[in-house]
């Protein structure tokens, strides 16, 4: 495949156009990941999440630079999840334009939901396997709040940051609860605002709460709590220290082997899914919008329809 | 079945059972639900979602006691997607304990999500079933955030009233885009607190920019945006009656049965999808893990090698 060569060659307007060839998940999408797949696997992908407005566009922006001036190659995939109503992705996009435009070592892309968060997830861990497979050492992927979709996004993160402002007071604790078990690294940005020594020590506390994370090899993960100030470029260089140490961790601890394990089966598992839907569908006749008339209808319950249907479609 | 039988009659320690049995997603789940099924689908559902500390729970607990008062028998399912770690669910029945305890007309169940966040949209779904067909007039369902997990209670939902507090500033939009899209209801809580008048004229501008929403008659529904002072008890009746004018529009405008159409699709896609997967398990060999480890190793992308199995099982 001619679009894949020229990836993997670093040509930037083929990146672009691939990226735009898995955002639509069109049938060539597969045949382009097929290509590329064998050629992705040395990056490292590290996932930047956080509610709205807790700065992780400036975040991301100061890491990147911070990449750039020790010479790494870095790919960003900017995720928004909310509806295409808000616009957001495409503000992003322009505010980055300022401080990385025109520098190629530096790739970035906005992706929107479009209303179908699956098909979001599935789009960037593709569009990471097109940065991967064109020679970027760093991609950062950033996504908004705690919803499933972040989650599988995190899920095919090596490393995760989870981004949080001073001042949110009591709710921390219930908005975080979920976050804080994909975090491997927590950063307070707007370190200078009022409440956030307090902000550090209470995720310093529930930290000590969590279960210790032990890798295969016994050596223990602990996720270090980080202030920084990312309009400001202050705590940018600890932080990729800190993403730097879990790499090496994740590589010394066998911890890195066992999430690409996991992640090759929960990657192979939703192809699978997928496919045996199409499948069905594919070969599903009247039956099944017979079936969903008596599922409305209360005639039969949804799991019982399901069964019959699978039954009558057995050879 | 004997424990469908006593949901029917109305068995509280029975509804408890059954809610106990869909939660644990057993085999004998499905066989509950199919008896159930068909005695459900009378109750009017009503999603209550909104961010951590926006005083749900309270305001639940309100509009429980408002519907009381007028003598309907009230569910109440809150639903705690959070880590098991936070333990939220279970202080949350503590409080609603004292205020409607020994009350036979209320039943109230708190669901954790365990790890499990598509388990849990399921359960919650089927524990709605077992109220429903137990006979309770209104079940409120409560959840946290906006991620896909509570977009999927929403959908279940017949009426989702969506929650705020002021002085979310200029987060608003960022956050609210996607919830917007599924609320029915808007009610600015604390309404006491500065800023209530602004955050009620702000999301009355955002509504005014969405696309109006016109059910198949023609007749089109604007959410309203209610003050409401939860702890006070302030703003429920107009919330309840906000509620109920909602309930008299799907079945007006035809919109109720293009809603029970889409759910009773979505609900049998669903549970084909899920047996279609445990079918392929159930007769995976020594295959499927092969093909994880090719994966891990990068020889064969996941879409690929989904195809090759599926190929391979064709009898």
């Amino acid at each position: 495949m001619e679009l894949a060569e020229l990836i993997i060659a670093g040509d930037r307007r083929a990146i672009a156009r691939g990226i735009s060839l898995v955002e639509s998940q069109a049938p060539a999408a597969r045949e382009l990941v097929a290509a590329l797949y064998p050629h992705a696997g040395r990056a490292h992908i590290v996932g930047i999440t956080g509610a709205p407005g807790v700065g992780k566009s400036t975040l991301v922006n100061a890491l990147a630079l911070d990449y750039r001036r020790r010479g790494a190659r870095v790919g960003i995939v900017a995720v928004d999840p909310s509806s295409p109503f808000s616009g957001g992705a495409i503000l992003g996009d322009r505010i980055r334009m300022r401080d990385l435009a025109g520098d190629p070592g530096v790739f970035v892309r906005s992706m929107a939901s479009r209303g179908n968060l699956g098909g979001l997830a599935r789009a960037t861990v593709d569009a990471v396997t097109v940065l991967d497979a064109a020679g970027f050492e760093t991609i950062l992927v950033e996504t908004v709040g705690a919803g499933q979709a972040e989650v599988e996004i995190a899920q095919a993160a090596h490393t995760v940051a989870v981004v949080q402002v001073p001042g949110m007071g009591d709710d921390i604790q219930a908005i975080k609860a979920g976050l804080l078990e994909i975090a491997d690294v927590l950063v307070v940005n707007k370190g200078d605002q009022d409440g956030a020594d307090q902000a550090v020590a209470v995720l310093e506390a529930m930290l000590s709460l969590a279960p210790p994370r032990v890798g295969p090899s016994g050596d223990a993960w602990t996720p270090p709590v980080l202030k920084a100030i990312a309009t400001q470029g202050a705590g940018i260089a600890p932080l990729a220290q800190a993403i730097a140490e879990h790499a090496a961790y994740l590589e010394r601890s066998g911890q890195g082997q066992q999430n690409d394990q996991a992640r090759a089966a929960r990657e192979l598992h939703q192809a699978v899914r997928e496919a045996l839907w199409e499948r069905f569908l594919a070969q599903a006749g009247s039956e099944l919008a017979a079936a969903v008339q008596r599922v409305r209808d209360r005639q039969i319950d949804p799991y019982t329809a399901a069964e019959q249907l699978l039954r009558d479609a057995e050879p």
